[in-house]
């Protein structure tokens, strides 16, 4: 359908940042609307549900069964919990939009894929790094061929020590491995098409452990690919509060004709006030309307639900980021290189 | 009108670089549609119309005599000739976008401005850094008063010598003042809200003349403000091409409790190809859809007209810069400092 | 002489930052040594005289008169205090090394250069960034044609607001324009061998006169050379204390040829600490010796003696920028463009 | 001794780019001299022997037995070809400086720190960067506890492919572990006072063997420490041309404290000529002095000849960085983690 007969209607789970973005995202285009919000924070549920005049819920299941007809479910829980409230909906009918990463094990997103493809909905995973306009552009100069063969490549993505003891209340059930490395894996697999065969990684786990928080202060992991190239993974959640951006996201490809290096995190505003920071803007408002290329991931969405594109990340996408993921995962336990289970 | 009852309807003259741009930009919003476009070179303007199902026309007076039920017109002929084409579409009774400058004598501008404020229609002045997310996000850090006091202002914006010698025709009729002064004169007092009181300029007139462009150099512009603050627009379009991107933009300020710098050409995109580049995305296709800012200063001016937002760049924004920059040019040729005139 | 019969004997005159920086280096160098420290402030000349196995002073014309059979005297007082001690010394036969600028008024100017020129004895200007790497480098590169003809010069010197309110006893006595510009002006004229020929300046007085401080927080200076070709010069001394050094040097150049660009503050070495901080090392000690291209100032001056090296700043360099800075505070005061008096 | 009764006397093997820096450092130095030089290619040797008036030979051997009543000896020879040379001066009685890496085989490093023990000579090897000033201020920001412990380092030295395929005849025989890693490594220990425990390593061959040079494009390598945290070197030496610099050189460093970046190609003097240069001056000269750190390198040689300075990098660090290197390409050729052989 190009002209939708009525606006798409879309429940969303999980009324934290994301689930608030996502929700304004979706009341402000044209086709689409909220129709009910979900969270086991019954205050927050309530407030994101009356700012967008839908109704408020705790329980998905509830929500699925309160006959709205809906469309699509937004899933916004925290990366551990996105299993039941996946299936759930893909067994009602509905098409998905899921926060990356897909899972944070392989039989949750064999759960989710399998509910899925029993259901024939859609399901598209939140990498929305491919809507920011730097990786938009490096991916039209490799498309282009501008680097010729790409060799190897270096992705680092960090935040700050904020993040995993003040910002995030599950961090210890999380690490920089499966909050961080889902979006420069997913990076550098959608940018270049690469398939990985093998990692190593390695970790420290020192610094937040003594500070309460039972999880890695850093992992790097190195790639290798089925055609022989090579690339690593840097993510440590430790980096002093004085970085100019909570995150750090550098990218450098490269090829046999040229490399790139994409800079994520320092977009060009710098304030020098108390300390130095660096303007972000992710997301921000201009005549009253919300801008930015998560809320270009969402238009996506719909536009995608809608028939009109069809080139958006989906199950194979998050599915391969779980399965490499998890192979970083035993590799920091077992200290060897581990092969990357076979999709079959 | 907040829904309309039928999509606006638009024309545009002059179908070079930034008439296609509006052109595609109006043609993906769902309440906007071109009808007409008019450029003095006849396949130009033919093609950009084929291109969006419009009537084609070379003289603006005829297409606004073609009946065609226009609300508004695009003015995007060259910086000397906006004129005609907008007194003339004002007392058509069409809303107006002008390309900055609005004009390139205070006569000009002084002719539009009367020409539609008895017409009584909308006028908005392209000046588009003002959606430009990294002027976005320093306004709003200036409205928060993170600054402070501004005590003092500086702003670069430079072309490569490939603008006046390749890009432009008209090289010779215009400068690096009133070809690009109207961006960054526009950004600083939009940040500020600041009135300029006198203006002192130096220029170089040299390495053009010897290409055979007739122009300045260079120009470099002292700026003196009626609360007895100061800037400074520093201006040359004759950058070697080696420079990694088509233009140099930069703006600091200078505040008592903080100072605050831009970076507009460098967006973190870096290709070591056969040279260093900066990938540029003022504007960029994703998902087939035209994004970028230029793309929502667009939206805004349908906006604009359909009632749903106010705060826009219009003739008094487009007059200021006129005016300011006039006086650069007689302090140009005075080797003094000069008054701005006064508007009334 | 090129291997002296002993080491060259120099006294000190002022003993705070600088002066004990030219005496390690001078005591440091296998040709040279410090025999007298003078400050008005008698424990800090006794304590780097004891130090340096030197005899201390309170007044320079004791110290003159004390018999030290002395080659040379550094001149290191305050910007505005060079007058007496530099003509006096000249008078007592010592060659003179002067911090610049050599000073602060034309008149004070002139009269260390008749004293000189009677006395027949060398006089260096201590323009240190002569010897900073990055503008040695920029030298060669104009000096090899790399750019062409130099079109239009920018160059930015800040200090943070702990300069004039902390550091300095005596800011309400100078101003940006005498304690930050004869930096980037002998630069400007060293790198490019240009003369002006007026001067254009607009300053903001709020800030600092507000915290007590009757000064300047910024100057802005335009120049025309008589070439035709332009420079500016920036300088605000109220920076945020977060600017992650205490100054920020930035110089420009458009030449026919190609352009350059110096940044002399961020020096590639970032401590992301409780703030960002930029590792400075004009001068370090490393294996026991004090380094850094001040100390190769003063190792070149002590050269400069002993006849071994002739291109060193002098007096016609001092009083150069004393001219010019002169002009600027004229113009700042009429508000008019300010011819730079002619040497005669 | 400190004041030496004759100045040091040197001989030196290698005549190319290094050779020719260490035989000018030395010559300049007060306390030394320049007495042969030696290289296969004859018309190299003789023309340096001329340039400082010294002997020159065509084989170390008869350099040792020509009677010149050598102190000490540089080897500046291929990383290959260090052992000969090195152990043949060693058992006449001279002190050695060798270049980086000491050695690329641990049999190799063996017989030199063997023969270098036996004669009980002084061995300095050339970790210039330890030198270098950025790192010299690392180390002093490190030493003084700003960063806290030491988590994780990410350190990158790449050249672009001009190296492996223009400039060096022996790329074949090398490699990126083996040309790039030892800088890099010695500076990361050094800096830290780590010592790894295990490696693994993944490396590209694709592209210069594409080219004819049968040599890794890329090699990463994973160190883990003895107290459990990591490092990821990368290097690379298949950078386009057009990289500002010939190499690129980055090292940061995540504490628990703060975090600290390194940037050691981008020095701040940008030329946009033909193409974007970073002016490098490792070296350059100045009033006639050759300066920079690789002349503070063998100054510092001089000084520890004289007794004047302990702490400079001997045979233990060019043997561990042999060693880590040597697990390095173990691991290459294993695709296992590799333990760091006990120097027992």
């Amino acid at each position: 359908m190009s002209q939708p007969s009525r606006p798409v209607r879309i429940g969303i789970v999980g009324a934290g940042i994301r689930g608030s973005l996502f929700a304004r995202s979706i009341s402000q285009h044209p086709d689409a609307t909220v129709v009910a919000i979900c969270d086991r924070a019954e205050a927050l549920a309530r407030a994101l549900a009356v700012e967008h005049d839908a109704r408020s819920f705790t329980d998905h299941r509830e929500l699925l069964a309160a006959g709205l007809e809906l469309d699509a479910l937004v899933v916004a829980t925290p990366d551990f919990a996105h299993r039941d409230v996946a299936v759930d909906a893909a067994q009602a009918g509905l098409h998905l939009l899921i926060e990356k990463p897909l899972a944070t094990t392989t039989d949750d997103a064999r759960a989710i894929t399998d509910a899925v493809e029993r259901a024939g909905v859609k399901c598209v995973v939140g990498f929305e790094n491919r809507w920011n306009p730097r990786f938009v552009a490096a991916k039209e100069l490799i498309d282009a061929g501008s680097l010729g063969t790409v060799l190897t490549q270096v992705a680092h993505l960090h935040d700050t020590v904020f993040v995993p003891t003040e910002m995030l209340s599950w961090a210890g059930r999380s690490s920089p491995a499966w909050f961080l490395m889902p979006h420069t894996l997913d990076l550098l697999l959608w940018l270049t098409g690469k398939q990985v065969v093998s990692v190593y990684a390695t970790g420290v786990k020192q610094h937040l452990v003594g500070r309460g928080v039972d999880t890695w202060d850093s992992v790097d992991a190195s790639l290798t690919f089925t055609d022989g190239t090579t690339a690593t993974l840097h993510s440590a959640w430790v980096l002093p509060v004085s970085h100019p951006a909570v995150y750090d996201l550098r990218v450098e490809l490269v090829g046999t004709e040229s490399a790139l290096r994409i800079q994520g995190a320092d977009q060009g505003v710098h304030l020098f006030s108390d300390q130095l920071r660096w303007a972000q803007w992710g997301t921000f408002v201009k005549d009253g309307r919300l801008q930015g290329f998560p809320v270009e991931m969402a238009v996506s969405f719909i536009d995608h639900l809608l028939g009109r594109i069809t080139d958006i990340p989906g199950l194979a996408d998050g599915l391969v980021v779980t399965r490499v993921i998890s192979a970083i995962d035993r590799s920091l336990a077992s200290g060897q290189p581990e092969p990357v289970a076979d999709p079959a």
